[in-house]
């Protein structure tokens, strides 16, 4: 029997105040709402319905999946009950302006409750996830007329979002799609085309559905300059707001996956569907990154939230299975007691609370660059945001598939039947480094975009916060944190070598640049890690839970001993490997 | 549309001359019909059956699976028939002694034929694969008159052999076993109790099964040495060797697992089943080693295997599928253009290749350590083969799943979606670091019984080795090969540092030597699989073949620039990081 999810309430919320220092948008404007009192009683809510509702769900989502039915989705038996208590508790609207019925609290603790929902079901969590991709969007480029028709129902979450980008032929290269859009007298667009992968096209658990889709004008130009977004609603609206017409869009197949069956993964069809520009003519990508920032961030969260998942089952069926002699132990002793088991699961624990430390860190520097009245200080969060996006999606979804591996591994052959928990882990975990942009996209953008574009100053601006942790550390004068500050150092000094080659060699040698971009964003994403570990284990040490400093203390250590100890030794597979590769490509590949 | 896999023949008759140097078998005895000259032209046979009747089965026994109907287990639609041209293409009798129907070839050569047929059609090839451990258990421990009734048909592949050690309560720690075996007054035994997980343990596609059962005498010592190896037929042998009477002996339900679906994996019932006792009594132990060893290593090669499929599938979906631009490339380009694309597959290909090397080296020192004249030889060659098969088994089954990962990824969306080869082998994958001892098994296996058992000699001849490797490399004056031994040079320092330690941490402190054991074996399998690469890029340099050259050059170097380039900083990881575990256990997990 798997234990239950349980939501890591304490680490989540030591999360937002220890490693993203979530206090510092206290006061700010847009957060008038957000009092550090009500953190923990917001994620103890929500822990409740991730425990009570939508973890037993996860399974059932699992064996029964959506079903395609008389031209509209089914979702699995119970998602639209739990759905419900999702709309009721008002969990949509958390992050939202009040102005639109939201709660106007931080986008960071939004991260919070949704990392439980989606440890709980991640295909359930799908749902919202694309509804909030759809919410900003419409606040960052929907005119009055259109936030004030779609908004309040979205945030409410009495109706859900879809982001329509893919089609067969574009898939990382968006500029290739071909959906038309025409124009019509009314001042609508009638949209025709095809559109795949689409996440939750398609369902019952809401009254109406708001498509965002990506289609080409007639007199566009080729490519991605040549993308308008526009706003399809499953029914159209009435005078009265009130969802009406049926529009010319439907789902006509789902998608046998291997994991997150749960979620209906819909082909969809739009034959002259009426629709609404949301922006600028051929500026639709521009608009798309509005939501495809936060999904990427939050898709990063879905390594977390599965690799948190994995270790807890993991933990659970150590200490109940029962292999062999341990000392301290009359009879046959739970695994837990074998050293390669523990050490199994520290390895799970220490990379799911790094990761988890990146994508509350991203969330609150979002927020920030949002918020804060200081210009200096939303340009610094911003490239803080831009930064650490990439990293927090590719490194977490990359971990979430390791740690869901490791607990598979846990489980033993247990762990290979369908029924466990950890092999739907395995399976759902695989989706989250390809989607939103796959990892090597996000490698691309961090050396291009984010390191490159700045010539190099976002990351240095990192490296200067891990050194001042270094100089935290040591002053500490605790033997362990100063061991930690030693790894952390040398591991700063790697990221710092490996960034200004990158930056020369991008400029000089592009291809091999661009060889060495996953291999980058793995060193980052292990120094900046080690990072917030460190500095979690500097805050434990002034607080009085001993039993959190003790935590800290052996999750810090183990992660500098372990990835930290490994980077300078990665700095050659950057620098050398693209080279390497490069010249023998030729031999290997005949390109 | 999948690429049919095509059996990489010049990899596997590469890697059996250049890294396990098969030939030196020629003329020893036992080997009497080995012939260099046959090596090509047997693989080539077999790449056909591979090819041309396995391959296509793969996804039919993937969505079919097999069936229990009837009290008996129904193949997947097509494998009987697959099964009738492996047997009369006398597939299975490759390796046994000419004596018993066999072609006595060497094991190594062997092991390149159940390459194939796995990586061609893994849930296939563990019949076979289960098969050759029964033979190899009574060449070993049974009687003549054993021999005589059940090797020939074993040998032919008309009968199939099985494994039983698993019970719910008996996993990893075998001596927890309760199946029963009560003497009868015949000399047979009558087996009672269940086993779970037994691959192939019931079937339509032999008119027998022989069944190796693990069971426990009436009075027998508790634990692991109290424990019987045992014979038991499906249908008991009639007086002139024909099946007959059906035994009390049937699978009473088969697993649903994440993968392998064609094999069917059974839950056996012994009810006072007749069987009869292979070697002495309470050391069933020792003669299921006999089968595990082999099997260990074929599991490994399992890794091998898939990691090979997911490579070319991956490789072929590069080529096919076109997104975006590439210099010289007019209109969109087959991804396999982009650099981040051919370098995840320059790592598949290097991983798999360096696991290949590291378990062919270890088939044919199995084979001299058989059939060597001098003593010194086999004592030398067996201790080579104990120390590679827990390497061999782990980090190439490690490395399947690491591949068989990537290889998803370079799919995009399109390897999320169950009928496609990558999403099968990335299920398929996940079983091989769990069977025939888990990894974290063969870890302890490896730092203790043949490392420390050797008390670290076992690893110090083969350190000399690499250093020798170095020498050579060094010698060429070819300044890639001069810095791939350097690189090898550091490695070999990292894997002899970790060594001294683990000795010497083993028999002070025991806890902390095993929390580094997987750790230990993961830097082992990189150091050893870049010094085989290294020997490859040597060998193929005095070769004729100038793709053979700059391709096996190219795999060695961009080895040596990351995995092991990588190694000396992993040392800390094991010398270290157990200790920090173990410090913060309690805190983390209240161990």
């Amino acid at each position: 029997m798997d234990m239950a999810y349980d939501a890591p309430v304490s680490d989540i919320e030591f999360a937002l105040n220890a490693f993203a220092r979530i206090g510092r948008l206290q006061g700010l404007p847009g957060h008038e709402a957000y009092d550090p009192d009500l953190v923990r009683p917001i994620l103890e809510e929500a822990a409740k319905l991730a425990r009570d509702v939508l973890a037993p769900l996860n399974p059932v989502g699992d064996a029964h999946g959506a079903v395609l039915k008389d031209g509209g989705v089914v979702a699995p038996p119970g998602f639209g009950d739990a759905y419900k208590a999702f709309v009721e508790g008002g969990w949509m609207g958390l992050a939202a302006p009040e102005e639109w019925g939201g709660q106007g609290l931080p986008k960071a603790l939004a991260l919070g409750v949704m990392e439980m929902f989606h440890g709980a079901n991640m295909a359930f969590g799908l749902c919202p996830m694309l509804s909030y991709g759809a919410v900003e969007a419409l606040l960052a480029h929907g005119t009055d007329v259109q936030r004030a028709a779609y908004l309040p129902k979205l945030v409410s979450g009495e109706w859900t979002g879809t982001m329509n980008l893919t089609e067969p032929q574009a898939g990382s290269d968006v500029g290739a799609l071909k959906t038309k859009a025409e124009p019509c007298e009314d001042g609508s667009y009638s949209i025709t085309g095809q559109k795949i992968y689409i996440t939750w096209g398609d369902h019952d658990m809401a009254e109406n559905i708001i498509h965002l889709v990506l289609a080409r004008l007639p007199d566009a130009p080729a490519g991605s300059k040549g993308i308008s977004l526009f706003l399809v609603p499953k029914f159209i609206l009435d005078a009265d707001g009130t969802p009406g017409e049926r529009n010319g869009v439907r789902c006509i197949g789902l998608e046998k996956k291997m994991g997150i069956h749960g979620s209906p993964t819909c082909v969809m069809e739009y034959s002259g569907a009426k629709g609404w520009l949301i922006g600028e003519e051929n500026r639709g990508l521009a608009c798309m990154f509005t939501m495809m920032n936060s999904a990427r961030l939050n898709v990063g969260l879905e390594g977390v939230a599965v690799g948190e998942a994995a270790f807890q089952t993991a933990f659970a069926y150590a200490q109940e299975r029962k292999q062999g002699a341990a000392a301290g132990v009359t009879g046959p002793a739970p695994i837990l007691h074998h050293a390669d088991v523990r050490r199994t699961l520290t390895t799970m624990r220490a990379k799911v609370a790094a990761a988890r430390a990146i994508c509350y860190a991203c969330g609150v520097a979002a927020d920030l660059a949002h918020s804060s009245p200081d210009p200096d200080v939303r340009a610094a969060a911003k490239t803080r945001e831009d930064l650490l996006t990439p990293i927090a999606k590719a490194w977490s979804t990359d971990i979430g598939v390791e740690v869901a591996s490791l607990g598979v591994q846990v489980h033993g052959g247990m762990g290979f039947m369908n029924e466990t928990l950890a092999a739907q882990l395995y399976r759902d975990a695989r989706i989250a480094p390809i989607y939103e942009g796959t990892n090597g996209i996000q490698a691309i953008d961090l050396v291009g975009r984010k390191l490159s574009g700045t010539k190099g100053a976002s990351m240095q601006a990192m490296i200067v916060e891990v050194e001042e942790t270094v100089r935290q550390a040591r002053a500490t004068n605790d033997p362990q944190l100063v061991q930690i500050a030693d790894r952390l150092k040398a591991g700063a000094a790697a990221l710092s070598e490996a960034s200004e080659w990158m930056v020369k060699t991008l400029a000089d040698e592009p291809e091999k640049g661009l060889a060495g971009a996953t291999e980058y964003l793995a060193l980052a994403g292990d120094v900046i890690g080690g990072h917030f570990l460190a500095l979690g284990a500097i805050a434990a040490r002034s607080g009085q839970d001993m039993d959190q400093r003790a935590r800290q203390l052996a999750l810090a250590g183990f992660f500098a001993e372990t990835s930290l100890a490994s980077a300078p030794g990665r700095v050659p597979a950057i620098t050398e490997g693209g080279a390497r590769f490069l010249e023998g490509s030729k031999a290997l590949f005949g390109v």
